[in-house]
């Protein structure tokens, strides 16, 4: 059985609310440890263990010191319970910047890797979602870091998507492999040549045809992909919100929003955020994933699900495995996080 | 009277098509020096006078190459109609590569500028446009350039779109002071100082809030606002299929579709790029309009006009002065371009 460990404290709704999506996933075998204020949660489900962890870094300007100098912290309780081996990944309940602290100092960097990235499967209406990484855990990144995000961001989509011969892209202003900065047309070209063994890469992608099914895997650095991710949410909520709107403006269009409500409501379900779990830790030595605070326990108990499936599914060894088939792999190796990536990692 | 040269050639739809955008715009009092293929236009109005140009470079691979060695093509020749005084201002049917290297060789930059950029009004339901630049001039750019670039969008939002204190903001991926690359937070710093002397700077803006009314002047590289610029049609684009999508799933949604069709027409054409006319040059000595190539005779016309509004009200002697007064001018000052900042921003 595998263990997840939950840090209760950075959800908008309170650790009662993640108690309740804990105790969901344990009710599909799952054992949770979780990391909350214990006086804030009434009852839990068995299979969850509630340890009292009442201090919560969710709010910390400076996540990395947080961290540092918190360690009773829920989080840092959370990512010390999966390194040493009581639970086997790590699941936030909020707060990008302490999970992601957290997990690299408590989870590590996994051997040969440059950098950890965030990875993003957005929900597109009527297909599979689209995985975006980087999307913030780095906001420059060299050519070697898109290469390892690329395979980093296949491995997951294959181990727990399920998806067969993801297709990988790179984002940038144009489709030709002249396109865009000097760091993105070397990763084109090592992605083209030996660098992209074993990838199913179709070159570039523009923004146009980032939501369309085109792409499984689009790359890109962390400053970019985190603009991209909220351009993404932010057009998506203000066309439905035009739409909500040209359905005021007439009797008629009244009535015809009203007859497309439950339509529209299906819609909307399809592509809530909850459906993919959240935001996943790739590049560690164990999994992590960060919930969008505003998550419901359905958003906290599909995370924790989903996470488990990874330990089974051995997402961790299949990157590792394709890294070193294509050569990708840093050469220094060591596993110990310099201070100089780590630090451009949490900036 | 305003002459306005216009190419004629790059339209998907033809010259034809940019003839007769060019005598609606004739109507409204406008002269224009129209260089299209003459054998594909049959007639224009008053006001209109057609050079016959049949040669185009729309489709080139190579601009820059294109425009030194073809001084027939249509552009070229349109570029050098302004240059020589024939006309006072630049609009292009189509293919933003050959419209830059004809401006930029032919308009030369104005003094102390150090990169002309693109500037794309977005049309945003229920509110102002949001001009974004640079969409695509610039893959990479240094603090000093995207200072420029906030001067020249404002004074262009004032002068031409009429806004009284346009809000300018950079776009990044927080809206902290300390969230971005070393060259956005660099500029943050400028703008937040004497750099931004007369401008309404309003700091950072994530891209959940970019089409919301937040920000008129949306300042970035022309690589993140190029992904941006297009992220925004995609998804835009997407959101509105997914709502017909599911207007068709059942006989109660259709009839709902049905009724609201003539409210969603509406917001259409409020979000219609033609309504904007195009994507603007600016730091030119003379206002170059690019217009998409699937424009129709109503985007052209539109272009034309603006064109010509921004020559009566001195867009660039404007944005010349509003530089001067924050110190944002190059020290160097010369209006003839360094080979190395063309190719730059060609590139």
């Amino acid at each position: 059985m595998v263990t997840v460990a939950v840090d209760g404290n950075g959800a908008d709704l309170g650790p009662a609310e993640v108690a309740a999506g804990a105790s969901l996933a344990a009710a599909h075998g799952i054992h949770v440890l979780l990391f909350a204020d214990a006086s804030k949660v009434d009852t839990v489900a068995d299979g969850v263990e509630l340890v009292d962890a009442p201090v919560s870094i969710a709010k910390a300007d400076d996540p990395a010191h947080a961290v540092r100098s918190t360690p009773e912290a829920s989080i840092v309780q959370a990512a010390r319970a999966v390194a040493e081996g009581r639970a086997q990944a790590l699941v936030s309940g909020g707060s990008t910047g302490s999970a992601l602290a957290a997990g690299l100092f408590n989870l590590k960097r996994d051997r040969g890797i440059y950098r950890p990235a965030l990875a993003l499967p957005i929900p597109r209406p009527g297909s599979n979602p689209v995985i975006v990484l980087d999307v913030g855990a780095n906001v420059s990144c060299r050519p070697e870091h898109l290469v390892q995000f690329a395979h980093m961001g296949s491995a997951f989509a294959q181990a727990v998507l399920g998806m067969e011969a993801p297709r990988v892209a790179l984002l940038s202003n144009g489709e030709e492999p002249a396109k865009g900065t000097a760091d993105l047309k070397e990763a084109y070209e090592r992605l083209s040549g030996d660098g992209g063994a074993g990838l199913n890469f179709i070159g570039n992608i523009e923004g146009t045809r980032a939501m369309a099914d085109t792409a499984d895997v689009i790359v890109t650095d962390g400053f970019t992909g985190n603009i991209a991710l909220k351009l993404i949410e932010g057009v998506s909520a203000q066309t439905m919100l035009a739409m909500r709107d040209a359905a005021m403006t007439s009797w008629r269009a009244k009535l015809g929003g009203l007859l497309m409500r439950p339509a529209i409501t299906a819609l909307r379900q399809q592509i809530d955020p909850e459906v993919t779990g959240g935001a996943y830790m790739l590049g560690l030595r164990r999994i992590g994933i960060v919930c969008h605070g505003r998550f419901t326990r359905r958003g906290f108990a599909r995370a924790t699900q989903i996470a488990a499936h990874g330990v089974e599914e051995d997402v961790i060894g299949r990157t590792r495995a394709a890294l070193q088939e294509a050569g990708a792999l840093r050469a220094s190796g060591g596993g110990i996080a310099g201070p100089d990536e780590d630090a451009a990692t949490i900036a």
